[in-house]
C-alpha cells in the first residue's frame, strides 16, 4: 500500500474521519473514526474491526484535530502518503451538480453559500481549509449533499414565493445527496431492473429525509432550502405551516435565533415525547408521549411516500436506509402498512430479521445501508484517476 | 313567504350576503349579493337571475354595512322577517366541531381565537356583532371553516416541534370546511355509493387547499394552522420550508409583518408569474413566468393527490370544486394526468365541458360547483327547527 485517501466528515464540535486504499475496483476502507466533543471535552473514537476505542485527546478546533487524525491512522497506513482528502459539504449551491476539486475559486464560491447552511457549511469549510494545510500536495475534494438534487425541474427547485427570491438563492436544494447517489449505485449494480425505475429512497436517520428517483436521477426530495423541511427528525421539525413561524413571532416575540433553537434542536421526535430524539429510546418507552411522536413519525413517512409517487407517476420500488430504515422493523412495518393500495406489501419474517428483501408484493421493498463515506472515498480516486 | 334567513361572510373591507327562504326539504336561495370596498369605494353589488348591478354606497364598517344589506334585500323579502342570520367564521378553535348558536359566551370565546386568525377573524366577527344589532330578535348562527376538521386524529392536528406549543393552540386546524362539507353532503345525496369511500377533495380557488375524506369525515388537509400551508395560492405561498423564514429574517432582515405581507399577498401564482393572481390570466398568457406558476401549481395539486391517497390507505374517488377546480378543464386535466397508476383516467371531452363526471377510470371523478352559503343557510335552518 502506497497511497491512501482520508475522507472527513465535519460537524460544528466534530470531525468524522477513514482511511481507504486505492483499489482497481473501488477504495476500501482501512480503519474509520471520530474526533468529538471539539472546544468542550475533545475525545476520539476508533473504530477497527467491530472494536470501538475512546480516549481523550487535547484539540480545540478542527485544525488543532487533524494532527490527531492524522497520528490514528498512522498505525494502519504503513507509511503510506495520504494522497487525497474527501470533504463532505452540506451546500453547493444552485449549480453545482457533482464532486468537485476544491481549489481557491471554489472555496471562494463555497464560503458565499454559508448563509444558506450557518450550522453546517462553516465547519465543513473550516476542515478542508485545515486539511489543505496538513496536506498541501494531497488532492482536496469536495462531496454535497445538494448536488444529487440538482436535476430537478422547476416545480421541484422553486417556492410559490416572489420570484426575485429563487434568482437570489431561495431554492428546494435538498440534502443527504451522498447517500442518495450510493443506494442508486447499489441500485445500478445489484438491482439493474430496479434501477431505471420510479423509486423511493426514505432515508430515516436522526437527520430524515425521502427521494424520488426516476433513472438513477433525482426528481424531487422531502427537505428543501434547509434540511428543516420534509420528514420530522429527532429534534428537528419537519413540515410546518409558516403561519406557525409568524404566530410564535407575533404572540411569544421569538426572533430568528430562538426559532432556529426550537426547529432545529427541540422539535421532532424529541419535541413530540419531551423524553428523547432515539427513536429506539421512544419504542421501548411506555410513554403515551413517546407513542404518539412515533406514530407522528411513521405517519408523515407514509403521507411522504405517497407524494413522492405521485411526483414520479407510480412507484416501482421502495429502499429504506439511515439508522432508523435499516435498523427499526417495526418503523418500517408500521410506514408500509397501508400501502397496499400501491402494490405494497409487508414480508413480515424478513422485515423482523433486517432481510435486504422485505417486500412480498408486486413492488419490491429494499434495506440497503447506506455509505456515505465510500461515495466521498470513490469521488477522491476518481479525482486522481483523471490527472492520471 | 314570512321568514327569511339571511347569510354573511365578512372580510376586511367586504361582506357577502345571501337571503334563503326556509323551506321543508332545504332553505332556497331568493337572491344574493356583496358589498365591497367598505373604508375605500363602498359598492353594492345584487346579483339576481344572473344579472349583476354595481352601486356607489356610503359605508365605512361592517355596522355601516348594514342598513345598505337590509334596503337591498327589501325588494326581494316583500316584507318577510328575517328570523335568523348565519355567519361565515373562520376560526371555532380546537373544540368547535359544528355549526353553533352565538351567544356572548361563544362570542367571547371566538375572540380569544382572533391571534390564530388576525387577518379573518376580528372582521367576521365585527360583521356578527353588527347583525346582532341589526337584528335582536333573530338566531345568529356561527359556521365555522375550521368545524369539520375536529375529525383529524393525532398525526394530523401536531406539528412536530415542542408539545407546550400544542397545547396552547398551534395544530393542524384545516379550513375550507364549509366547502368540504357541502361536498361530502352532495356526495351522500347524489353518489351514496361513493359517500362512505375514500374521497380526495380538491377545493381550488384562489384559496385553494384539499381534504382526504373517510365515510364523508375529514382525515387530513393540506391546510394547517393558518391558510398559507398547502397548495400555493392566486397570492399565498402554500407549503414552504421554515428555513426560508429563517433566511429572509437573517439575511433581508424581514420581520414577521413584512413575512406575512409576502406570504399572504405577493406570493403563490402571483409571485411566481410576477403578473396575476388569477389563474384565467395565466393560462391567457404566453409569458415563460405564467407557464411557470401554472407548472408549479398543478405540480403541487398533484403531489398532494399521492399524499391524501397515502393518508387515506388509498383512493375511490376525485372531487373538484372552488373556481379553478369547476372552470379550468386544462388545470383539472393536466392535475390528474400523471395519476394513472392509482385508477384515475381523464375523459378529456367530457372535462373540457366542465361535465360533472370527467373520469373514465376505476377511480371517478367529479366536478362539484361547491356551495358554502347553502350551508351557513342550512345551518340556521337547522338551528331555527331546533327551537321549534
Amino acid at each position: 500500500m502506497s497511497e491512501v485517501i482520508l475522507t472527513l466528515n465535519a460537524g460544528s464540535s466534530s470531525m468524522k474521519f477513514a482511511a481507504y486504499r486505492s483499489a482497481a475496483d473501488a477504495p476500501e476502507r482501512i480503519m474509520r473514526g471520530q474526533v468529538a466533543g471539539l472546544g468542550t471535552e475533545p475525545t476520539l473514537v476508533l473504530k477497527t474491526g467491530g472494536q470501538n476505542e475512546t480516549r481523550a485527546i487535547s484539540a480545540g478546533t478542527h485544525a488543532e484535530a487533524m494532527p490527531v487524525i492524522l497520528d490514528a491512522i498512522a498505525p494502519f497506513i504503513d507509511g503510506a502518503r495520504v494522497v487525497g482528502v474527501g470533504h463532505r459539504i452540506v451546500h453547493g449551491g444552485p449549480d453545482v451538480a457533482t464532486h468537485r476539486r476544491l481549489d481557491a475559486a471554489l472555496m471562494e464560491e463555497l464560503a458565499g453559500y454559508e448563509p444558506l447552511a450557518p450550522l453546517h457549511q462553516p465547519h465543513n469549510l473550516a476542515a478542508a481549509r485545515a486539511a489543505m494545510e496538513v496536506f498541501p500536495d494531497a488532492v482536496q475534494v469536495g462531496c454535497f449533499d445538494t448536488a444529487f438534487h440538482r436535476t430537478h425541474g422547476w416545480v421541484n427547485d422553486a417556492f410559490a414565493i416572489p420570484r426575485k427570491y429563487y434568482d437570489r438563492g431561495v431554492r428546494r436544494y435538498g440534502f443527504h445527496g451522498l447517500s442518495y447517489d450510493y443506494i442508486t449505485r447499489r441500485l445500478a449494480t445489484d438491482y439493474p431492473t430496479l434501477a431505471g425505475r420510479r423509486i423511493v429512497i426514505a432515508h430515516l436517520g436522526n437527520g430524515a429525509s425521502m427521494c424520488g428517483v426516476r433513472d438513477g436521477k433525482s426528481v424531487a426530495t422531502t427537505m428543501g432550502f434547509s434540511p428543516l423541511d420534509g420528514l420530522p427528525m429527532g429534534t428537528r421539525s419537519g413540515q410546518i405551516d409558516p403561519g406557525v413561524l409568524l404566530y410564535l413571532m407575533e404572540t411569544e416575540c421569538m426572533d430568528a435565533k430562538e426559532l432556529a433553537q426550537m426547529l432545529y434542536r427541540e422539535s421532532g421526535l424529541l419535541g413530540l415525547s419531551g423524553i428523547s430524539n432515539d427513536m429506539r429510546t421512544l419504542l421501548a418507552s411506555h410513554d403515551p408521549h413517546a407513542a404518539q411522536a412515533v406514530d407522528y413519525f411513521v405517519f408523515r413517512v407514509r403521507r411522504e411516500i405517497g407524494a413522492m409517487s405521485a411526483v414520479l407517476g407510480g412507484i416501482d420500488g421502495v429502499v429504506f436506509c439511515g439508522g432508523i430504515g435499516e435498523n427499526a422493523p417495526v418503523i418500517r412495518g408500521r410506514v408500509l402498512d397501508g400501502l397496499q393500495y400501491l402494490g405494497i406489501e409487508v414480508d413480515a419474517g424478513a422485515n423482523d430479521h433486517n432481510a435486504v428483501e422485505i417486500g412480498r408484493g408486486a413492488v419490491p421493498v429494499l434495506v440497503i445501508p447506506t455509505d456515505e463515506e465510500f461515495v466521498i472515498a470513490d469521488a477522491v480516486q476518481d479525482t486522481l484517476r483523471s490527472y492520471d
